[in-house]
């Protein structure tokens, strides 16, 4: 039985990237320069938000509790707000919704597959890890936009979001099946190398020589340092 | 291909039955007597609103177009919602959610089952129709309730609804492929008899008797009516 709030809850320490992006302004712009237009930009992130409802809505309907399903509800209900949230957006920046979500959807349609796991607990972590990965992302990349629309943007990433509460869900899990972490652990594991080809294929690189590449580095290696921190607080090794 | 406006969406008249329901004070009063006590009625209530969604969830996995995925998405988060909003009230009336929620879930668990449907279209066409009648059914039900939450609960299932959007996507298909609308009528056909049985199913009859059966008849009449109204919104014969 998985329990609305767990004990341990308080040990729950969910990573804040907003004020770690703002100590370091160094990889912000490194990776704002790739950042792609302002259209391309907004039709993945409002599509990833898509994904990531799926993902939670999926967990809802295999949920083994009553309680879970209406928790998960919450952070399904905020997914797609922010998806909402970005396609007013798309249409403020004069684009057509669908239009301009539909050359990405193949490529976070595949990393769904990929991420979707075997059972609820590889597809709640999945939620719980990529949506923490691509708010970061998405709020990062934000900086290489036009001014008038970067703070509403970074607003909407950095808005609430179910991952404590799904982190409140794993964490009784793992604790009441101590053979989940090695598997959960694998599990994350695996994810951040999807996430990270699917997050790449946002960039735009004028020309594909090793230097740019060494400068988005360091970028990545913050985002995998919060993922690390997300998996910590589950107490499974990244 | 589906369109966001269809341009015969002027043609689709919703059915409004909260004016309908005020007209008929004998209707309400004969069914309000068979309300379950406020727990009971709120755990089916929440319950109902939580299947709403796993059904409208299916149907965004399913979507044949992003633009359908965005604007079943803005349904889905309204379902959530009114599912929220009925487990504050359990809350509220000293209840714990998932306890008070429980007893009910076999019931609408096997309805959803029932009511899937084979594709996309029957899938839609359940959420729409099955909306409109739950919400219908507790507006009325809420009657029997304590005045003191009445009020708040008969705004909470006559909230915005997702019902428009959702015939707007049911009319453009049917347009688009005239063979569609003799199996979603067989289909609406069929679940109207899965909704009843569902329905009835909370209400409390003090001894069965044919009369009592015989005093709640005009309200599934009603019901039944309003129903017929849907289904004729989208030029399907109920």
């Amino acid at each position: 039985m998985v329990k609305w709030f767990s004990r341990k809850s308080g040990r729950i320490e969910v990573p804040r990237l907003r004020s770690r992006a703002g100590d370091a302004p160094t990889e912000k712009v490194a990776l704002a320069e790739f950042a792609p237009d302002i259209l391309g930009f907004l039709g993945r992130a409002a599509y990833v938000q898509l994904m990531i409802f799926e993902n939670l809505s999926r967990a809802i309907t295999n949920a083994p509790t009553t309680a879970a399903k209406t928790a998960i509800g919450k952070a399904a209900e905020l997914s797609l707000g922010k998806h909402r949230a970005l396609v007013a957006e798309i249409t403020k920046a004069g684009g057509s919704p669908a239009e301009v979500m539909d050359p990405y959807t193949d490529v976070f349609d595949e990393f769904e597959r990929l991420a979707r796991g075997a059972d609820w607990y590889e597809s709640l972590i999945t939620a719980y890890l990529s949506a923490g990965f691509f708010d970061d992302f998405y709020a990062r990349l934000a900086a290489g936009l036009p001014s008038e629309s970067h703070n509403r943007l970074v607003a909407i990433f950095s808005g609430e979001s179910g991952e404590k509460v799904l982190a409140e869900y794993l964490q009784a899990a793992i604790d009441a099946n101590p053979r989940l972490d090695s598997r959960l652990a694998m599990w994350g594991r695996r994810l951040v190398g999807d996430m990270m080809l699917a997050a790449r294929s946002a960039l735009v690189f004028p020309d594909h020589t090793r230097s740019t590449e060494a400068q988005v580095e360091p970028v990545f290696t913050e985002l995998i340092a919060a993922h690390t921190r997300r998996m910590d607080a589950l107490g499974l090794t990244a």
